[in-house]
């Protein structure tokens, strides 16, 4: 970590922070914008071209937006470079503006991703999930186990990875996108049939067992040691929290409704449900597990209310203008020249990269052969329809650098592992699903 | 300025960066929901009762939101010292977490500003302005100059403050606000009447004249001193850019349109908004302006595209997240103790204050009785329509207080000026426009 001398910013500086977020905003958008409209011209989820144009404008290529984290200095960054055009700032000023612009970024990145998860959280319905229910839950517990087991065993006997790393990538393996996966069936009319339905609900459960997996691992990876007492009390707590926020929600449901209908004033809805998902994300803290686990549950509640469609609509834009600030960021934080063939010391990131590959996808199409109960399913299709790892494994990805707990190369090597399964998922599922057997015309191959 | 040593956030302090940002967000979404819909119930306006309670959670009270700007140690912070409970920290981290999680409450605060003039200048309709025409223009011309003049020059020759202050001062008595104005002559049915047109037409050009002055008198506090060929420069360069904006988004205006209909992803019409709006910010900060008269300008030029009402209607949750941490801010910052009147010491900004809010209430008065050519015009509506200073009041506070040119006393007075002009003018409307003079039936005592 770089030692550096700050002072609170004063009437000079002030100014030139503003700047300097300001400029390094308008890049995260336009990058998040190019990449995200190519990326759906092409057919790709959006949310990889936004972590692509990250990679771009961040430290690998154009050093648009770069962060000290990952040890670049002030004068590696462009932003920093124009703002010292403008102003003529001292060195001493020039790192206090990097230093301290870079920080807002971070939080507001970190502010996109609580309220990511937020917005997942307030689009899971909880009762359609009974519906699909016993499948879809084995579908789910079976596709974390596997990868987890997988990537951590072989991380750590293949590859000699001390325990917490390779914890720590073998839960990045763990979680489903949900909406990567659910877009593509839509688009194959397959989302209302019986695979579909399967593959969806199995992504929610996912997701959650997914976000404890990370909430254990990340404070794991904080006290930087395995000890059985605490991983027992972290997985306890966990599960408690969730399950308590979906108990206690029940009641607090009415509460909420009832205190939003009695405002008057101007954003009446959505500050009463950022006060609970910020409250939640900080308790969640608090008792040592992740924020992002406190926004979710937040979601989840909240979801709940007969004022769900009205408080999706307000979260939106909301989203709309955080979240890109996340995936730009993570892109632009990873190091993609640890990954540079042509060296010899980057073999061993590329061999992690291709192994972390390797067991997203064939796990996840073991998880497929574990439906029961139906004669004619199509378990090819719901093993495929799992293997996308999207904004996910992207919050792991993110956590991890936050935590500092991965080396470059494994951490690169995740990325990579998300980018490739979130590529190689829409084209496969549309060879798992042949044409013409549309929900339209259900009875063909499956049984309703 | 405190000097400090402040370290790049390591994996320790990052979480509890994040924390004390959620944390302060919770009690700044909290005050600005109960103020707001306290002064709604007796019938004030909201933003009012968001600055009321910030200063009740800030610095003068209960020390729930506090800035190591206004002198505060890390040991007076509520949110730090809930952090040391839960965690732990050393001092010198404490230190750290409490000067960084600030500085990010205070660009989110000045985000939050900035995307309330965006706002504003979208609501700007300069085609409406044009019909109002020479009458408003020299409403709002007058409503400008006389207060700045008999501010300013009381200021220096009664109170000997120095030119910088006085000028700022000066400066924070000129613009009117048009949202509280508006929506106490829509509730009086006068919105429509000649007066209520002229009202609201000297409010927009008011608003612009003032964030020109605004503009100049920052620069000129940023540089300390009062050149004229600097003043001439700042002057010239402010207005040709609000009017070179206006010009140029005639063109660029089909080009916005035409981009976000090309887009297909998500956020297609907002993140390229804000990408103009952020950069023009940036722009008119690189020159030397504030980086709010850009996003303002922004405002003014997509109001006029087809895009505008659903444009609007995004901005509006965006605008409810961040416009109230502004609010709070200004209040938390504001330390009322200076002026307190049991100590002998304090009576200059008393009387400072007493004065401000006279000059404030009599000029505009004064600016009534300009308007010409109508013989039965409510001259004395008129002037009252103009007094309350609003939110653009609090915008110069809260510009003053970044650049550290006003004593805390100055700052007060400027912070009670505009809390008092905001409470006399809604009663006394009522006052000057009669019961039953309404514009349902405007042939009773208006011409049209």
């Amino acid at each position: 970590m770089t030692q550096l001398l700050a002072t609170a910013p004063n009437a000079e500086t002030a100014p030139m922070i503003l700047a300097g977020v300001l400029l390094s905003l308008v890049f995260i958008y336009l990058a998040s914008k190019l990449g995200g409209e190519l990326s759906k011209l092409v057919d790709l989820p959006p949310v990889l071209g936004e972590l692509v144009a990250g990679v771009v404008v961040g430290v690998s290529a154009l050093h648009l937006l770069v962060f000290p984290e990952t040890g670049a200095a002030a004068s590696d960054s462009v932003v920093i470079t124009i703002l010292q055009q403008i102003a003529g700032l001292n060195p001493e000023s020039t790192q206090e503006v990097f230093a301290l612009s870079s920080e807002v970024i971070s939080v507001l990145a970190e502010l996109g991703v609580i309220i990511l998860l937020f917005e997942i959280g307030l689009e899971s319905d909880l009762r359609e999930l009974q519906k699909v229910g016993s499948q879809a839950a084995v579908v789910a517990v079976v596709g974390v186990v596997a990868p987890f087991i997988a990537g951590t065993a072989g991380l750590m006997l293949i590859f000699g990875l001390p325990t917490i790393p390779a914890v720590f990538a073998g839960a990045a393996l763990t979680a489903t996108s949900i909406g990567i996966t659910s877009k593509v069936l839509s688009e194959l009319g397959q989302l209302k049939s019986t695979e579909g339905q399967i593959i969806v609900g199995a992504a929610i459960i996912d997701d959650i067992l997914g976000i404890i997996v990370l909430a254990v691992v990340a404070s794991l990876a904080r006290t930087g040691e395995v000890d059985v007492t605490n991983l027992v009390y972290l997985i306890i707590s966990a599960t408690a929290f969730i399950l308590g926020s979906i108990f206690l929600g029940k009641f607090f449901n009415k509460s909420f409704v009832a205190i939003a209908e009695k405002l008057q004033t101007r954003g009446k809805l959505v500050i009463p449900a950022l006060i609970f998902a910020f409250s939640m994300a900080f308790l969640a803290n608090a008792i040592g597990l992740e924020a992002i686990l406190g926004a979710f549950a937040a979601g989840l509640v909240l979801d709940e209310t007969d004022k769900r469609k009205e408080l999706d609509k307000e979260i939106i834009p909301i989203a709309d203008i955080l979240v890109p600030i996340f995936f730009v960021s993570v892109g632009a934080k990873v190091d993609l020249s640890v990954l540079n063939p042509t060296s010899v010391d980057n073999r061993q990131g590329l061999i992690i990269a291709a192994f972390l590959i390797v067991v997203a996808i064939i796990s996840k199409l073991i998880t497929g052969w574990t439906v029961f109960g139906k004669e004619k399913i199509n378990r090819l299709a719901i093993g495929i329809g799992m293997i996308p790892r999207g904004e996910v494994g992207l919050v792991f990805a993110g956590i991890a650098e936050a935590s500092g707990v991965l080396d470059k190369p494994l951490q690169a090597a995740i990325i990579i592992m998300v980018i490739v399964t979130t590529f190689v998922a829409p084209p496969l599922l549309r060879f798992a699903f042949p044409q013409g057997e549309l929900t339209e015309k259900p009875d063909l191959a499956l049984e309703k």
